[in-house]
């Protein structure tokens, strides 16, 4: 997936691979974009000089940050933007009314060669209205790469937002796996969600086919169907498992495990206390680590946790610990998780007790069902003994706030300013091709991110700079930045672009970014906002297209 | 898309296409559903006959009723289930620790000859706990479907409902216009949903390849972008259109609504009154009007609907009235759109009677702009003068409820019945093989769905027959139906099977079934819950099952 420019040699798009989904091609757009492309072809308007800007105008989930996410897939789409005959004799049919042969021809021959997109590293941590992509080209091919490019980064950078804000709950320390391909929208909803949760800090994922894709780790053990599937220890006709070493064989591991529950059930020192266990869920077990020796991990939760799902997992795991395998933990996926985890830690810890088993009460636990940030919370706050969280459905479908408003913009055409006006002050788009920066201050946070015209002098360090809200007059304030960071990246077309980084570095930067932002920044309830401001001078000059474009009106 | 089973033929799965998303594979699962399969294999059971149940606890959107969605998708799946040599490969790598090369052999030759799926037919009207598909084979096999299936389902299922209850808001007489690609979660998201809110009842889409793909009717006009590209109509180069009979041209358009922009200005009777309207929104709508006279809808929000937008359409249309053609409409995309509907409309009706332009007050208008359920019952309630709603971000993100939690429960495994215990009721499973009816009372409407064991004797017309919630003791009901359907049809295998239909003949089934129901079960807040029940012989069987599998605790 790494991908290095030669430098000094022109390019070719076959360099860069298509994009993930091969459903992504010129036609995943809105009918409008062909319709636009045709009108500005009809008006010989077609190779004029546009800039559009890609932001979102309000950071999810109550929060005041974003992970940028999504921008490998853009490159991959406008490096291979081609339409193909059967796309074309499409167009002809989708289009209203009869259009032209010579829209087709130029459609025909349509690419991004023209096209230039400069954009914020993905794995950043972004904020509202600043530019994450900035896209200049022949209006024309610009136009028409708007539906896609937003598609691709609106679920991408929500939903590794969502993933940044669990690991910011669950801590560092615990492991986060999600789960979440069942539930997803659609397929590629659950391979995105897969690829951009791992981005924003999860450690593994259940979802085979991004596993394969993206190498993500991958993560998981059985379901409540396996364990209800079997009937009885009887039924388990090979019994015999060879030791770890290879160097003993037991020929009846299923007689093992029973003398062990035996020695368990007769434990007087567990909590509780319980009868007989569940047979199924015993054979279940027993069968699963025939299987998987080295990775017994099992789901304690079909009948009854702490009557029959723990007592029959401990069962299992001294026994296999009697031929020197080391047992994994077990899943919880229902019931009170703070509780239960805690329970089980104890049962364990009095296992390594009684039968003098080293690390026993290390046992790691799982714990899945329904997860989300405030579970989370809230078991942060009762106190648990979880060691991993499973988290599917409100991970994958951003359940909390499920889309993020990024919209593309003309900001310039022809060397004209352009601004989008609004009876919503938050809608005004802000005008001209804009370079971008970050700020920090003393003590390493960033401060604020400033938006400059494209021939303003860069912020220096240690310049005295005012920054102004774009919209709000009151608004501004004077910064001396330590260091200043350029945010926008050339990624397509120019000779000296940015090399892609795989996956594994995008996650890298991504954590590293979130550790440098000033904590009340990102902290779940109220967070302050991060300051996003433009120059004086494109202040000036936003408000007086403002008052060129607005109508005057006449009152009566 | 329309496939018959050859009767008396044994059939091939390549008579039935691949899913529509090349991403769906035998690898797009979770991995556990690899580690059971495993396990299974190691413990010699794979070939076990086992049945296994999809169906979903609680309708979404505090509804009382799902629009079943996804069923072709799941035979495509199903009929072309095949590992690769590159998955094969893979699941070699993904399996923890080391796996016997026998088990990918029995990978290798695996696919779903021996799979039988019954199924309720796609478009139709479901209920929590009664089966959308009933998936019997070996344990093996049909264990490996379960992620794949409810993730095909799930969104399926839910979007198509989305929509259906977008429908019913809007009512019959409205146009509905799916625009939501860019805000959808990832690209097939965006497929999916406008594949399944047409399902569920919109007219149309602005997704070309939706469009391609399910020849799904394309709707779109243009965005503010193309507005704001243009400075003033003295840009536009080739003024000159025919009319629409071919008879005559017009040398210079753009004069011609300069000169009906002139006339509505002198217009004394127009509400409000308003000055210059802005020149590049009148440069943009003449240059749109000279690309598709015969299709001319403008977005008129850009700057200012009523000062600007408005007048400007009307310019533009009136002329091109001039030459023979019929301007379709105007979008709205912000602010009161009940008010500037109404004021529209207004403005319409005076230029129809001052000019004597016949129609012209029924010009079409169509709104959108973060529209869903609620604002749509808001618009009502205000009055507004709508023909079209083009609805995005709230419909196919279905941010009122992103998730379906559908299911997929082993229920027996060689003949024998099994069930999930949990701690909450309402996760425990239905067990047995199951047949599934729908009883419909007096008055034609539905009364209760029915499930009984896979022997017992299908309910009959005119019979006295006791219904009984599953878990509720005191919940039951006699029922003499009036009409009986039997719900599961064959849809996998068996030689007579069940016809896969257009996606427009699934919509009409839907529209159909939704107008079919009692009306209090449809309505959106406090809707009446539709009873699902099982017979009193499988009531009996569940509560002995579930004594008999729970296991007994011991007070101390």
């Amino acid at each position: 997936m790494e991908l290095k420019s030669e430098n000094g040699s022109t390019e070719k798009s076959s360099e860069i691979p298509p994009p993930t989904n091969p459903m992504v091609t010129p036609i995943l757009t809105d009918l409008y974009q062909l319709t636009m492309a045709y009108a500005y072809w009809k008006a010989g308007k077609h190779n004029e000089r546009a800039v559009f800007d890609l932001f979102y105008r309000k950071s999810p989930f109550h929060g005041e940050f974003t992970v940028f996410a999504g921008l490998e897939e853009c490159i991959r789409f406008i490096a291979n933007f081609k339409f193909t005959e059967e796309h074309i004799a499409f167009v002809r049919e989708a289009l209203p009314g009869t259009c032209e042969e010579g829209f087709l021809d130029y459609l025909r021959q349509l690419d991004c060669s023209e096209v230039e997109v400069y954009a914020i590293p993905e794995g950043s941590i972004v904020f509202p209205r600043v530019p994450l992509l900035r896209v200049e080209g022949p209006v024309g091919v610009a136009q028409l790469l708007e539906t896609t490019l937003v598609n691709l980064v609106n679920f991408a950078s929500l939903v590794a937002t969502n993933a940044a804000r669990h690991r910011i709950v669950a801590g560092n320390s615990k492991l986060l796996l999600e789960f979440g391909l069942r539930r997803a929208q659609g397929p590629d909803g659950g391979i995105s969600a897969s690829k951009y949760c791992y981005m924003g800090g999860f450690d593994a994922t259940s979802n085979v086919a991004a596993g394969k894709l993206f190498g993500i780790p991958l993560k998981g053990t059985h379901s409540h169907a396996f364990v209800s599937s079997f009937m009885s220890p009887d039924e388990i006709v090979e019994k015999s498992l060879k030791s770890a070493d290879g160097s003993t064989s037991c020929e009846d591991f299923v007689n093992l495990v029973q003398t062990w529950l035996n020695k368990i059930q007769r434990t007087k020192f567990l909590t509780g206390g319980f009868g007989d266990t569940n047979l199924s869920e015993l054979a279940a077990f027993t069968s699963y680590a025939l299987a998987f020796p080295d990775n017994f991990l099992a789901l304690v939760d079909t009948y009854d946790v702490l009557r029959s799902g723990i007592p029959n997992f401990c069962a299992v795991a001294l026994a296999l610990r009697d031929l020197g395998y080391k047992a994994m933990g077990i899943r919880l996926d229902s019931g009170d998780l703070a509780y239960l985890s805690c329970e089980a830690r104890k049962f364990f810890q009095v296992i390594e007790k009684e039968f003098g088993v080293p690390d026993f009460g290390k046992m790691s636990i799982t714990a899945s069902n329904d997860l989300n940030e405030e579970t989370l919370d809230h078991l942060n706050k009762q106190g648990h003994q979880v060691d991993a969280f499973g988290i599917g459905t409100y991970l994958v479908t951003c359940y909390a706030q499920a889309a993020l408003g990024c919209v593309f913009k003309l900001v310039e055409i022809n060397n004209q300013p352009r601004m989008k006006l609004s009876e919503d002050v938050s809608k005004v788009s802000i005008p001209c091709k804009k370079q971008c920066y970050r700020l920090y201050g003393k003590e390493g946070y960033p401060l604020v991110d400033l938006m400059i015209g494209e021939i303003e002098p860069a912020p220096k360090v240690g310049e005295r700079i005012l920054c102004r809200h774009p919209f709000n007059e009151s608004k501004r304030a004077y910064v001396v930045p330590q260091r200043v960071e350029e945010l926008l990246k050339c990624y397509w077309r120019a000779k000296m672009r940015e090399d892609m980084l795989p996956l594994k570095d995008i996650r890298d930067r991504c954590i590293r970014q979130l550790e440098k932002m000033r904590p009340d920044h990102m902290r779940r309830l109220n967070p302050t906002p991060y300051k996003v401001s433009v120059s004086a001078k494109l202040y000036d000059f936003i408000h007086f297209l403002w008052l060129n474009e607005a109508p005057v009106g006449e009152l009566q």
